[in-house]
Order: C-alpha cells, then sequence, then structure tokens
C-alpha cells in the first residue's frame, strides 16, 4: 500500500532553477562571478586537510559567531547559524509559523519563501507590490491588520525584483504587527540598507544574511540570522544535531578573517549593475527596475524569444515570466561577461 | 511587541549531546574512532583547492547517486540525498507528516525521531518496546491498527539499545500500516541486517542510511534514503534549493570510491563491540543488551555515579538514565580506548 502523501503540499514542485546546458555565461543564480583568491582557497584546502572527518562538527562554533557578531557589530549570543539563509528561514518558519498560523508576503518576492512557510504547515496570504515592485506601506499596514500574520516576510533588496525597502517603512511594518519580521538581506552588502541598527528597538525582528552572494561562497551553503537570543532560543528547538559541518566551519571563518580582501568585488558589482540597468533600459521597449542588489530585472513584451535568444548564445539568464509579465532577470557578471550580455541581447532587440 | 513562537515546541529543548570538557576517549556520540585514511583525506584537500566555491552546488549531483546506488545495488533514481540521515528523516516528516497526521516510535529509540515528527507538526504515538528493548510484535500490530499512524519509525539497529529488528517483523509492520514506514539504518554497516532487498514488494518503506558511522565521515554531514522514485518525489517538494555542499560533492564520492578501505575498520569494531559486551556483563550488577551497531548499552544501578566517575578519568560515555533507569550507551572506540574503558569501569564498580 502506497503511504499518503500531505494533499496540502502537493502542488509545490520541487524547486529548479533555470536549465543551464550549453551555459557558457551564467547569470541566472544571482552568483558572485569572482572565485575566492586563490591564496584564501588554499588556506581553506590546507585546513580541511587537518580535518578529523570521522568526528562530529561542533555543535556551537565559537569562532564563527564571534566573527560574525565582530562583522555585524552585535553580540555573538545574537547570531544564529545554518546551512545557507534558507535553511534559517526554513527554521523561522518551523518555530513561529506551523498549522494554524499565517505568513504574508508582498509579492512578486523570493518563491523560497512561500514555499518555506508551507512546508511548516503556514497558510500563506500575499500583497501585492505596486507596479514598480514597491511595497505600498499603507497598503501593507491594512494588511497587516486584517490578516494578522504570525510571520511576515520582507525581502529588501527584494528578489527577483531588487527593490530596497526604506528603514522608515520596515520600522512601521515591524511595529504593526504581533508577528515575526523575518527581514531577508542576503543582497544587503550591495546596498548598504539593514535593519540590524533597529534590532534593539524591534525585538520581534530577525535579519537573515548569507554568505552566498558578496562572500563568494555559495557552494558552502552557509547563512545566518541576527536576532534577540530570545528568539533565537525558539530557533534552537528546531535545530538539527551538530548543524553546519566541519568544512562549514572551516571555510566560513577564513573567509571572514580575509573579508577586507573577499568583499572588494562588491564595488565592481554596483558599478556595472548601474551600467547594465542603464545600457538596457535605453533599449526599445524594456522596462528596468532599479535594484539594490547584484543583478538587474526588466521586462520586455518578447521576453521568452529574448531569454531563448540569449541561451543560443550560451548565455544563461533567469526566466520570471511566470511571476511578472515579461520579466527577466540577470546576475551581475564579470565586465567582460556583462558586455558580451549587452550585445546580445542589444541584437536580439 | 515579541512575536508568539509555537506553543506545541516548548517542551522541545534544543538537542544537546553530552558535555566532553576534559574529555581524553570520546565514546559518547557513537563516532567512528579511526580518521580516514591519510591519502584519502589528501585526495578530498585537494578537490577542494580546485573547488569553485562562489559557484552554487550542483542542484543534482548524478555521480554521488550512481555510487551509493552501485554501492546499495538499488537503482540511482531510488536514491535522495539529504544534509546527514537527519535531514531525510526531517524531509519524510514534512512530506508524509504534518498538522493532523500522527507518527508512531518504539521506544526507547532515537531522540531525534521524536523531535523531527514535532518539528513538522506531526502528532507522536509511543508503544514501548520489550524489557529486552526488542519489539513486540503482537503489540506492534495491534497499536497500527489502533493509531493508523501516517508515519512508522523503525530504527535498526536500534539507537540507543542496539537491539536489530527481524526482516520478518520489519515486513509484518511494513505491510500492516498505511503509513509511512521509515526503516532508520544508520548502523547498518555494524550488522549487516537491512530491509532494503524488500523495497520492490514494500512501496511505502524508505531505508535511510548515514555516511557518518561506517563511512567515517559524521563531520561532512551526510545522510540518503533509499526508496520508490514515487515516494521520494515527495521528499523532493520539501528539499531545500541546491541541497549539499561542493565539498560534501566531492568528499561523499571520493569516500564511496575509497569505500573497501573505509569500511575495514567495521569488523574490528564489530570484534570490539563482543568483546566489551562480554566483558561488561561479567561485571557485578550490569545488565548488557546484545547489539548491532558500533556501541554497547547496558544498565547498572549506580550509573550515575561510575558515569561521573569516568568523566574523572577522561573518558565521556552517553548517560541515558532519563530515558532507561540505570542505562549507559558507550561508543566502541579503538582497541587501546576499550582497554582503558573497561579498566576504569570495572575499578569504579
Amino acid at each position: 500500500m502506497r503511504p499518503r502523501p500531505r494533499p496540502e503540499l502537493q502542488d509545490l514542485k520541487p524547486y529548479s532553477s533555470s536549465d543551464i546546458a550549453g551555459g557558457r555565461i551564467l547569470l541566472h543564480a544571482n552568483e558572485n562571478p569572482y572565485p575566492l583568491p586563490q591564496p584564501v582557497m588554499d588556506e581553506i584546502a590546507e585546513a580541511t586537510r587537518a580535518l578529523q572527518l570521522n568526528r562530529y562538527p561542533a555543535p556551537d562554533p565559537v569562532e564563527l559567531y564571534e566573527l560574525l557578531a565582530e562583522y555585524n557589530g552585535v553580540d555573538p549570543s545574537q547570531v544564529f547559524i545554518g546551512d545557507g539563509a534558507n535553511e534559517v528561514l526554513l527554521q523561522s518558519c518551523l518555530a513561529y509559523g506551523g498549522p494554524g498560523r499565517k505568513a504574508l508576503l508582498f509579492e512578486p518576492t523570493y518563491v523560497m519563501h512561500h514555499r518555506q512557510a508551507r512546508m511548516a504547515g503556514t497558510a500563506v496570504a500575499e500583497s501585492q507590490r505596486s507596479e514598480e515592485f514597491d511595497i505600498n506601506i499603507d497598503d501593507a499596514i491594512a494588511t497587516i491588520e486584517i490578516e494578522r500574520p504570525d510571520i511576515v516576510f520582507l525581502c529588501s533588496p527584494n528578489n527577483p525584483t531588487g527593490n530596497v525597502t526604506s528603514l522608515d517603512d520596515v520600522r512601521r511594518i515591524a511595529g504593526v504587527t504581533n508577528g515575526l519580521l523575518i527581514c531577508d538581506e542576503a543582497y544587503f552588502e550591495f546596498c548598504g540598507v539593514t535593519a540590524l541598527p533597529m534590532l534593539d528597538e524591534l525585538p520581534n525582528v530577525i535579519v537573515v544574511r548569507t554568505l552566498s552572494k558578496a562572500f563568494r561562497l555559495a557552494g558552502v551553503r552557509f547563512g545566518y540570522g541576527i536576532a534577540s537570543p530570545e528568539l533565537l532560543d525558539q530557533l534552537g528547538r528546531v535545530r538539527m544535531p551538530y548543524g553546519q559541518s566541519s568544512f562549514t566551519q572551516i571555510a566560513a571563518p577564513i573567509v571572514l578573517r580575509h573579508r577586507t580582501e573577499v568583499l572588494k568585488t562588491v564595488e565592481t558589482i554596483v558599478l556595472e549593475r548601474g551600467r547594465i540597468e542603464e545600457r538596457v533600459a535605453e533599449l526599445p521597449d524594456t522596462d528596468v527596475t532599479e535594484g539594490g542588489a547584484n543583478f538587474i530585472f526588466f521586462t520586455h513584451p518578447e521576453a521568452e524569444r529574448l531569454i531563448g535568444g540569449l541561451a543560443g548564445k550560451g548565455i544563461i539568464v533567469r526566466d520570471f515570466t511566470k511571476q511578472v509579465p515579461g520579466a527577466i532577470r540577470v546576475t551581475v557578471g564579470t565586465p567582460a561577461e556583462n558586455d558580451e550580455f549587452l550585445e546580445s541581447l542589444t541584437a536580439l532587440v
């Protein structure tokens, strides 16, 4: 006899990114296009050689907490770590969502937020962003007062549109909700706007970050949350034993110690983002959203044709036409990659 | 305002293993005491140096699936991978448990099973094992018919007691339940008894394994499940994007390719298990359970005093007195470590 899966999850198809077969220039996954400096990789490899992999990892890697606290100007007791920001987001939903509870999303936003809420058995309410994909703060407050969500997801810079929510709006949303406000700041380093300084006055906020983007460590799957120790204590109840691997526990601290050098690519990426946005906006029929992350977002009436044409030249971008009519998200690559993308796009348009 | 955590999870304290401060001989976490051979570690370190950590890991690492399939004599489509067996167990609960559903455990058993079911919002029913910690099959069947669980956890060899459930009993349990039968075989390699050959006739069974024990890879956090593709499709719905880290995707295949050498310590551990069980059984007032894993389990009326006395000599064992009166679980170490444990225990008794 076949066991019965949960009927309420049957519309959740397994997550998949883009088809990258034949891809030469990968601009679909918001990765940092610059590999870590070889000396940093050598240091990671040397530390790996000495690992005792037959032993479980330290359940609470003190140095890693301290380095994250130092980078963010908080106390180590305010830091929670996970296998990618996604695990921290899921654990936030498991701890504060669940059966009989509700999460509010400002759509279009990061598709995993909906999934994480649903996986935890949480109902999902949606508020639509404006035509420019900003949060309309009056709508947001009205929706929160009607829906009374247990969790509010606020992605800033917003994936996939790039919009940065003002700190005033974050404060107003945090003040009006009785629930947990999850500020997903995966792309923080590319805009510099963060809710972090408000944490002392807002005990219902968790700021979620990652080392996958600015820190060039997507392959390691490491993210973290910053919040009050009382709030993080709840996330501890839904943690797996031992948590992050021994490799993560050496790679993340090495990269954080070298952060001055590792973060140097952020400036180039931000400059390139501006350049690409400007160039794409000059093309006919494009509508570009000004973004604060490491990607650009625009619409075009023939988006599918453009995406296919780019793929034909080995340039993989992300198709968001199912979420937003005509929408394409393009990760900022190296200047040479961006040139090639712009050239191909111009030819196709 | 503080957000309200889920009231139904407030009795779940963050998982913790033993206090290992001052520990010289670590026999508390069922780790394999033998580090990987240095050539294998060197190969892992070299492959690490070449990783492009700025890129996300492959979402579906084909070679890893193939190596696991080959080792287990199944098709790659029957393999599902996770960050430790624990993640696969949690995902099984998210996919088949959840609100309004029930899981059945045969207690005492692995404490995470209860937690994983509860994290997913699943109610938990318990059936008590016999005085020798075996599953009483008639009781089990009666309980399943009364409780109608959506998930049945069956840990064999059972952690922490070591009992191996007969394949006849596994088949009867699988046949009587409408739910998912999770056969947690984390310690399979130390007994050789597996439900795997029954999978074709039992479409409601998932066998869950790990590379943390026999394969000496606890630090990597890697586990897997084997089941029908239809069953695994449901687990795909609750997977995180990108899944296993780039490091896991090189370390696990390297260890699997070297499995003839890596698994050589299993025989020594099994012999040592028999030797320790025999020696402990000869001591006054001990009651030893014959086990099939890489640990021994026994009771003694003064267990707390013995555990404290061993810790005083730097030997850390696991206190299970809160689950079973007088119970101690001791991981099989190297012969020299086991000698020291036996000597100290004998002196204390």
